[in-house]
This record gives structure tokens, sequence and C-alpha cells, in this order.
């Protein structure tokens, strides 16, 4: 009997600011099997972008047609612009076994958890420690006016009213704590029931067994 | 503000001779927050049984009254006398932020998980790696007849054809690495938002700071 176990969707949000990113990146690099959901978008792609890549480019019909046929885990329309998650490769990645990361907002995270996977998600919502400090990190990145910073602090806020209903909320006051948490939370709901489609036949197997020697 | 999670109910079942009680004794012996559950019974203490550490001892008015007004989390009888878990010092504990061990069968398992604090409660089956090894520890406990062997036999297999319904299904094939899981899973567990009531408080002061800034 082969242990295989299925892979979660871990879903991170959070505002822009909290340290999402950094947490994404330092999860990909500490779990080589981890894999990242590409979107699939409708813009065209920038210089440098590879198609697969940095995302699935599409025409606005193929897309639509996606979403229609039910091929998409969550969409979302931006400024014109669709974005979405193919469950195609989800799907596949994991039955292999392997996890797939998750870097969307709170619309995202919802559709997905009314989608046909939704008993292998894994939603996680990262919280700054003080708006002075999430307004902080804005300013510090330099360059933007005034009046997208005053915007992102409202995109912001948006994302944190919507911060109840995921699995684990956590505040990062220090990335390296907020790693080391993500990483116990991961390696325990791996071995969640719903994660070991094995244990079925397993159980059976035991069963065989039992009425033999009785 | 004071992060003071809230504790777990965590739910230990198992046939007998998976390895449950061992692996209870050490994780009280890891934590010494961790509280046991201390069983109510209408049954005679036996000689050197304390009241109130092995058992709660009560008449069968007494604990008919107990279960009548709710106050028993679940409850059974067994050879006529009646078993159950009062609900007060779990509640009393998970409040000041201590996780409660229950090693109890499935059916006390599927009362809690119906009761008032379900959504703070961890369940988990542990599984022997096989009939053969289970049958092989019960007769090495000695004395025992062939005639009482078989009667623990169907009992254990009653219990596993319960395994499913739980969070997690460890199969014990090592005691040192399912101590292990055990420890992953619970340290995950503690940080679920179920947990952690002071979130609302923290999410309205970021709230306040936001309306205070914009």
């Amino acid at each position: 009997m082969t242990e295989q176990r299925r892979g979660l969707l871990i879903i991170l949000s959070s505002p822009s600011g909290a340290g999402k990113s950094t947490l994404a990146k330092r999860l990909m690099a500490w779990d080589a099997t981890l894999r990242f959901s590409v979107s699939a978008t409708t813009r065209a792609p920038r210089e440098g972008e590879q198609d697969g890549k940095d995302y699935y480019f599409s025409s606005v019909e193929d897309f639509q047609k996606s979403v229609s046929e039910g091929e998409m885990l969550e969409h979302a329309r931006v400024f014109g612009n669709y974005y979405g998650s193919p469950i195609e490769p989800v799907q596949s990645a994991i039955e292999d076994g392997r996890d797939v990361l998750f870097d969307i907002d709170w619309q995202g995270a919802q559709q997905i958890g009314k989608s046909a996977l939704r008993e292998n998600v894994l939603s996680i919502f990262i919280l700054p420690p003080s708006i002075t400090e999430l307004h902080n990190r804005l300013v510090a990145r330099g360059q933007d006016s005034d009046a997208v910073i005053t915007d992102r602090m409202n995109k912001s806020w948006d994302e944190i009213s919507h911060w109840d209903g995921y699995d684990y909320v956590l505040v990062n006051d220090d990335l390296d704590a907020t790693e080391t948490r993500l990483k116990t939370i991961i390696e325990a709901e791996r071995m969640r029931s719903a994660q070991q489609p094995w244990l079925t036949e397993f159980v059976r197997g035991l069963q065989s067994e039992f009425e033999e020697t009785t």
C-alpha cells in the first residue's frame, strides 16, 4: 500500500505590506515540492514575463470559456482585466501529493473555499502588528504619491476587514517567528484525515485481517 | 491587550492495545499545563482511588440530575454504571487557555463533537499497524483467557470501525514518531482562529487606528 497523501491548497491572504510575499518566498525555499499557483490573465504580457511561469496569458474569449466550463477555481476582474486560478494544475498537483500555494485576496479565498477542492484548503491570513507599521512600510517603498498611498491603505483596510473565516490568522510582528508558525501549521495540516485518502484502504485491510483471525 | 488563547479539547480514541494510554502519558509529561479530563462515575471507588483525581464519584441520582441539566459533555452506561465527562472543569480550563486531554471512545467523541464546545475540539484516532500486532499486545499482557481476549478483539474492532470522522487518524507503528506527530498537531491547532478569541479585539484596534490616520 502506498501512503500517498493528498496535497493542500494553501491560501495566504493579507493586506499589502504585511509580509505575505516574503513569507511565500520563504515557504517556497523551505520545501522544493511546493507549487506556486500561476494565475491566468487576459492582460498583455509585460517585458520579460513568461507564459506558464509568471502567468498563463489568455484571450478574453478563452478566459470566459474556461470560467463557464468550471475550469477556474476562482476569478475576478480587476481594472478591466480578468485574473483567475486554473483548476487543472492544482488538481494534478494535489493528486501527486504536492501542496499548492496561493497568494490571493479574500474574494479568491472565499471562492476557493466554496469550490470542489474546499476539503483540501488550508487558509491563512497575515495581519500587520499595527496600521502605523503598515503605513510606514508602504511609505518606505518610496516614489508613491500621497494619493497612491491613501488608495493602498484603503485597499489594505478592505482586505483586513475580511480577516474572519480563515482557518488561521497570524499577526506578523516577527518574520522568523511567523515563518516557523507557518511551517508547523503546514506540517500538521498535511496529516489531517482529509489529506490521507489511503486510510480508507488501510482500514479495509485491518477489517480483512480481523475477519480472518476471528 | 492580553493574547490569551482558548484551550483545546484534545480527544484521543483508539482500540485498546494501540498505544493510546502511553501516548496520553507522554503528552502529559511534555506539557505540564495540559489537564486530563477526570470522569464522573456512579461505580463504587476501588481501594486507593481518590475522589476528584481518579474519578468524581457520584450517586446515580446526582449523576442523572447532572445529565438532565446539561452538565455532562458526554456520558454512557457501561455494565450498569454511569460514566461521563463533567463540563465545568473543561470549560474553566479552556477559558484559562489550558488544553484538556480526553481518553474516551468513539461514542464519547461523537457526543463532545456535538456539544457546545465543539468548535474547540481536536479529535485524534490512533490505529494499530495491524490486527496481528493488536492481538499480540493483548496476549502479551498475560493472564487473560482466550474468551476474554476474543471479547477484547471484538470491542477493538468496534472501536476501529468508527475511525472515520476524526480530524486526524494516525497509524502508530512507532511510538516516538507518533508522539512527535501528536505534538506538531497540537502546536498547530492551538493557533487556529477559533482558539484565538483576542483577535476580534485586535482587529477592532486596527480599525480605530485606521480611522484615526485617514
